[in-house]
């Protein structure tokens, strides 16, 4: 069975799980206060071009997003998303576990439109009820997105500059980060990132590690006694120097990077497959997720040979699926799979 | 300057007040476990055709919406309205505050669709990532909606059949309940819905009396320890007896009713004369609520003499403006309406 | 049967009556912004020396303590309050239900011991492990307490100061605050204690309101938005001028303290005559809340003809019971007691 | 530099490792729907000698504390625990954060004694305000404790009996269970506990595994949508077969109480030679915890040596410390202790 169901069904890159091996006998102190996570936020921050950036390792994403959209939104304000926002759909309502809404504005392809921001807000504040309502409080968007598209520099800039009008800190969850900076679309490098965002981070997860999201607070300290909210929200790691080895690794020699454009090479080589053998994709996304428009007869044929992921029923006889590559995609899977197309 | 900006301006009936001033004297245990109370509720229970109906008071309407939807909704759910549902829009996030998300489907002049209900929860459980999401978890109406718009008995039955299907009770809030029963528009008598709601509210706090919402469970008891999660959202009301003080006058005599009556009389009146005159009329809403379209130069007129409630911009030289009657709306204030129009 | 069992028996004062008659036909807008609650604002600013505070009406004592330290305490901490503090025993976990941890020290006679606060937190700050513990974040107590005592400048003064050493607000209680400044042995106004607080609320149920607590920021705003913050807690009166009017007219001729005068001059009548007949007082408390421990037949013998207040077991043949007088209590109730003891 | 401080500062088992280096090549679904977890659960089973329980695998122990406590808590009640219990003192208030007071009873060397926890919840239904107060929900406590101490048999089981008497589950911390279970004073086994706990957890991070913690559903199925629960708490892991592959070799010829019965054994040894020594033992704790009072010379001789974990002060010139094995520790780490003091 080939596996293109999505980007998080390895262990780990091999030179993770090599630095794992490598610090297995050595004792650390508890919860990230160990040189190890000293030294992979300092790589981070070199790569970052920020040396005064504040960064915490996290385990996972929708934890990610909890604890910090709840950290740095007020409490009579909520978090400005896209309807096809992570935070929206697919994390059980946990943000609004944390007392929060989710205020969401159309997607475009998965990306929020600025001036739509910008509207919205208006709106909000022109409305002679805002005070019982909910805030705009800060913003969320995904590079890349949940559709696999990407923000270019100038459209994330622009958003950023619409939320710093109204206040609110942008926040960009990068759970995809890796395959958006190396998708030929985007013309954004880490460093532009770190720039334009108040807080971002660099998934692990998905891009190489075990686990693990590297959050960075780019132009300011993290919210005070940040370290005690993590643990109140119960997303301390004990071994938090198992993230810092992990991001140690990933951030040598480039190596996030590096495997991520992999992901992007191989989907971009079944992009052209299936635009060759006139198939639809359901949107033109430039990095790992393909999402693809299958009528009945192909989705039953290719899935007796691979693992898809589903997306959404486009009508009675077609159905979208998703083709997810990775960091461990192999150039011969890529080649099973035109094979099959 | 005349007053139709909305329905909660003045204090209480003369008979709410009269009934108050009877028992000022009179001493009573807290918390509603007094006489009055039990009194209020007997009547309530008649006025239902349900003796074994289970009774609580609370105090304002957020607070009623909060505390039984955070009650009758399973941790792991949400609660499902229409878009311009109170809780979505209108109250500062009450409901994500105690954990549980909003979640909303189209309104059609206020109303939810059944049929749109269906298909959200189709649509929600089959979907293969469903545990990953919010499930929906009870449902919510107002009678009448936040656009003067009623259901009739067969609309709020169909309604009432989708949420069973997906094991889902229906919540309606009365908020303005008397003035959807009392509307010529509206089927349905407070016998009906207490046979298709599974809980619901009669609104005091915008039908005479000072403050108050009588909430009604209908097949079953309230949540267990259902005092305690009052008290524990800050929401139960040291003298109690005041809440059943002021309910028992108004179901005394079907004085709730009557006043309620009143308003639509009211309301039935300038809503012809609007016509007569050649205004626009925004929605066709049969209750206490007018909405209509104002072009600049006659908002501008009319706000020198009349206090309006403001609705939305509908373009840059038109502005929808509500005109609220309420229990209280005298004749004269009508007429003297009605020749500044 | 006499009716000695609590402070919230009665509906209101006949004036706070009389002047909710008088604005009966008045229309006012929503939510407190009305002129009404505008003017017993500046005259409690005035009773308080403060033209600056911050005042804000809630409607009962639990909602009050939810929703103030809900606001001025820090995300990643607690509350620090006696362990015989209403929010840790008789609020029904509202402050964790707002997310807050209660952090108690040890009660004496239900007062807080400035030192052992100032204790509590050294030691607090001394644990190396205290980034995984809830940090002390405001300082609650109540005047007077739960057990009817108060304190006097020089006391609450120390506190204030131990909790500012700590950046910590101190939060008054003032439930029974009336009670509590008519004392013969409260050496204190409601100047001092605006000078002293930096937040503190004068409770309106308890001392001849209807309902209503008069939250005070003495120093400073209250936080961002707190409106909202206070429709988020369903909190928010539609019909706010009924605040506005209960406490225009119990800050009119010193009314507020006249009436609280009355309850203490009666408990002082009835702890006198307890000493005379050879009573034990569990505790020595100077305001309206009398605290007796009583002998089985004594007990039963008075509960045939006095309704009083349970507190708690003493041993098996004792209870202690709550004789807690009001500023309803007549002279002759007070008489008529005194005969039965 | 030796290491005593925790039982948390290495990676993981040499098997856990290879374990998890053996799988990295293979592709496994998300989520924990994966073979790997089923057999490890499986063996979980198996080892419980319940072939229905339900088993669920999480990252840590503070959130799995929060996750598992928010679940089964009724939502007007609290979890009852001794004062020095995780929960209580070194969680950062994640049970608060999720809703629910925590109620304390007084700690005997860090156990719960079952008649004060049957007098603790009489006193509250026989307490007439019981409605007002936070309901007893849910018991918990930990095996070993915070102290080291364990609970025997029958000790357990008497605790289970007053829990079941006041309808609430019990829910055992298993962080350090390995080390309880292997300890010379536990008369208990794994399938003892078993029988006895409604629910607890099995904990690798302390005992081998890189992290992770089993929770075991005993006797019936964890609440409704739990699944979707953990995800709201931000506390899925994407990779569960990360988890599955940890307790998988744990639970694989014996490993997890192997390799836990070293730490006890060294413990043991270090016991002795303190006694021997005349070292005051602060407590009589039978596990891998060894507290002990150390006069200020000692500490600081000790402490150029030895990493220690920090307990409190004692006195001006005394403090307790923790020394710490775990199933890492060597001989030769435990003779060169042995050899210092």
């Amino acid at each position: 069975m080939l596996h293109f169901e999505n980007d998080y069904s390895r262990a780990a890159h091999p030179a993770v799980l090599e630095a794992l091996a490598a610090i297995s006998d050595t004792p650390y102190p508890g919860y990230g206060s160990d040189e190890v996570c000293d030294h992979a936020k300092e790589r981070i921050r070199k790569a970052c071009g920020k040396p005064d950036a504040d960064i915490w390792f996290l385990v996972g994403g929708t934890q990610t997003n909890q604890v910090v959209i709840d950290a740095i939104t007020p409490p009579y304000a909520g978090v400005v998303t896209v309807e096809s926002g992570h935070p929206n759909v697919h994390e059980a309502g946990a943000i609004e576990y944390s007392g929060h809404k989710v205020l969401t504005i159309p997607q475009h392809d998965g990306l929020m439109d600025a001036d739509e921001l910008d509207e919205f807000c208006a709106t909000f504040y022109a409305d002679g009820n805002y005070e019982h309502m909910v805030f705009p409080g800060c913003v969320y968007v995904s590079q890349s997105s949940e559709y696999g598209t990407v923000y270019t520099k100038e459209h994330l800039r622009r958003i950023a500059d619409v939320a710093h009008k109204y206040d609110m800190p942008l926040f960009v969850d990068g759970a995809r980060l890796g395959y958006a900076l190396t998708s030929s679309a985007c013309d954004m490098t880490l460093r532009d990132l770190a720039e334009i965002a108040d807080v971002f981070y660099i998934g692990g997860t998905k891009v190489g590690a075990m686990f693990g999201e590297a959050v960075v607070f780019t132009n300011r300290k993290a919210p005070k006694h940040f370290l005690t909210v993590i643990k109140q929200h119960g997303a301390l790691l004990a071994k938090g120097f198992l993230l810092g080895v992990q991001f140690d690794a990933l951030f040598t020699d480039d190596l996030y990077f590096r495997i991520a454009r992999n992901a992007n090479e191989a989907a971009d080589r079944i992009r052209e497959a299936l635009r060759d053998k006139g198939y639809t994709l359901t949107l033109d996304a430039p990095t790992n997720q393909i999402f693809v428009t299958l009528d009945e007869p192909t989705h039953a044929r290719l899935e007796e040979h691979v693992l898809l992921g589903f997306m959404e029923k486009a009508d009675d006889t077609h159905t979208v699926m998703r083709i997810c590559t990775s960091w461990a995609t192999t150039r011969e899977e890529t080649d099973r799979l035109i094979d099959l197309l």
